[in-house]
């Protein structure tokens, strides 16, 4: 079933170099010319030599692994987001090794630290299990997205202003009372900044508004209840035209479906925006205008800001960053038929 | 930054064994007794011994890395049976290297003699990118899920059931005409035993029926185009009650938009059933009827089927499968709002 292993004596035999100088090729491709590596190669070829990496990553330490960390792959963001980390193999050649983290701390812990056994590059974070200060006393590059950073590299969507776009369009809409729904968020997640967003945006244009926040459970099954909830609390509200600001695009989605089952088409006195463009804006009853997270563009700003401090690391002298670096890339409003 | 590394002098030293003591009790545990095992593993905690895992992967061959080969992680199928496999890390321990295949058969075979290199011990594939017969030539231990898989061991969802229940449900539903709406499938594919599930269970119950088959284009607004115009299509057609099962739930929550925009609420001449059990499915205006594929069992069955081609590569003289296995897991009718 298998060839029989080609040694480096069958590469120097065939290739009449010595064999110092075939293990110069594996380990120190720059010590011999090109026409040398170009002869060798082909021996190779020819021999059918099956490459051992795991070898060379032993002798030069440089794995190509970089482990990612995502807390589910249930919500499409974190899908999407990992779609667009492991497409950048086609430019940079890393290979991924993708843990799903489910917020279980031990586990996750434990699959980092196999992670380091095997010589990783890097680490891209996206689950919210550790704090940023655990993550750093790891002392191997790392970048988070969408997440608390304060002490390590991080890339996040520039919150405060998605909700700055969203509060804006409802009140260029002509909405008389504003409204934002979201779950507790804690003041140092970056998502927050869509509240505050939202609120500086409200007060500066003297509209009334209203911030309610629920738990939502951890179902669909919770969330759409209360958000029914929440939909007719609004319904008893004050207010000829209502602009609902909504903290996901899931959230829309199902206070959308609550307005059509009780109006059966859209009605004049509300609007409505969403967050994140996930599929679910495009595929709802009324396709639903929403702050689109530029996915492709954090995931080049991460491996940009993981890829220096992997270099940094392949130096004599390694000199680790003398602060963290973090990027914020700004949402685009994209506006489908839940608002003018 | 980094601790002085440990040696096996150290820890011979540190514990009173020889050194080829400690070499065997990384590469041949088992030789040593469990005392003794003990008394190593508490002296290399103490010390902060990091594991070199690649070292040992080296001299034992077993990598525990595992290969997985996605089309891609746009589609949510794909991202659970993904997030499926990678929650298998908890129980058996490998650890997952991921490509997203995007149709890149190039890069895709490149990915692979990659991770050859890298000693993986199996493979996963979803992607449709390579025959079977290409897949075997790599012998490597290999499992696909749902696809093509004459030359390997598969596992797949028994679509001819999920058609025939599916079909037996609108008929229940008294439907006086059945319409199965899906691409173009051909023969070889299992997803085709849908189309061929539901004209049995038409011609075995007398009852009318139509499939219309049409090309969706590869975008979600081409695809909105296309069922747009066969609903339009289904509204001429004659029927008191029209039975519609789709190839899967983004298709069926398009039929139904276009059914509730026409009516404005869930009309009785129509009952809809879909595939999947997509969150999609769920999140519609009205929670759609479907036939749910059952992913965790047929990861479960994969991760056996990969098991125990795995286990027999371990041993010393590795006997392959005489004829690859094939196993199908029959789906779950889930009831909704869009049948009784």
């Amino acid at each position: 079933m298998k060839s029989k292993k080609v040694t480096f004596a069958d590469i120097a035999a065939y290739t009449n170099f010595s064999k110092t100088t075939i293990s110069r090729y594996f380990n120190n491709p720059d010590s011999l010319t090109i026409e040398n590596q170009q002869k060798i190669a082909n021996a190779l070829e020819e021999l059918g030599y099956q490459e051992n990496k795991l070898a060379k990553v032993l002798a030069n330490g440089k794995s190509e692994f970089i482990g990612i960390i995502v807390p589910n792959l249930y919500l499409h963001y974190y899908a999407e987001m990992l779609n667009q980390i492991l497409s950048t193999y086609r430019q940079h050649h890393y290979k991924f090794l993708v843990f799903v983290s489910d917020n279980d701390k031990e586990t996750e812990q434990n699959y980092i630290n196999e992670l380091l056994a095997y010589k990783i590059e890097g680490l891209i974070v996206l689950s919210h299990t550790m704090t940023s200060k655990e993550l750093a006393a790891y002392h191997v590059p790392i970048v988070t997205i969408e997440r608390e950073s304060e002490h390590v590299c991080g890339v996040s969507t520039d919150n405060y202003m998605g909700g700055v776009q969203a509060t804006s369009l409802l009140i260029k809409n002509h909405c008389s009372k504003l409204i934002h729904i979201n779950s507790n968020t804690p003041k140092y997640i970056p998502a927050y900044g869509r509240i505050k967003g939202f609120e500086d945006t409200c007060k500066a244009n003297n509209i009334p508004y209203e911030i309610i926040t629920a738990d939502f459970g951890d179902s669909y099954a919770s969330t759409v209840t209360q958000i029914g909830l929440i939909f007719q609390q609004i319904e008893q509200m004050d207010g000829e035209k209502k602009g609902v600001f909504l903290a996901n695009d899931t959230y829309a989605n199902i206070f959308l479906n609550s307005v059509i089952r009780q109006y059966g088409s859209f009605p004049p006195n509300y609007r409505i925006v969403g967050f994140d463009d996930s599929p679910i804006a495009s595929e709802a009853i009324y396709p639903i205008t929403t702050v689109g997270q530029q996915i492709e563009k954090m995931v080049q700003n991460a491996m940009e800001l993981l890829i220096l401090q992997m270099e940094e690391m392949k130096k004599r002298v390694p000199k680790p960053l003398r602060e963290p670096i973090h990027r914020q890339i700004t949402p685009i409003l994209i506006r489908r038929d839940t608002t003018d």
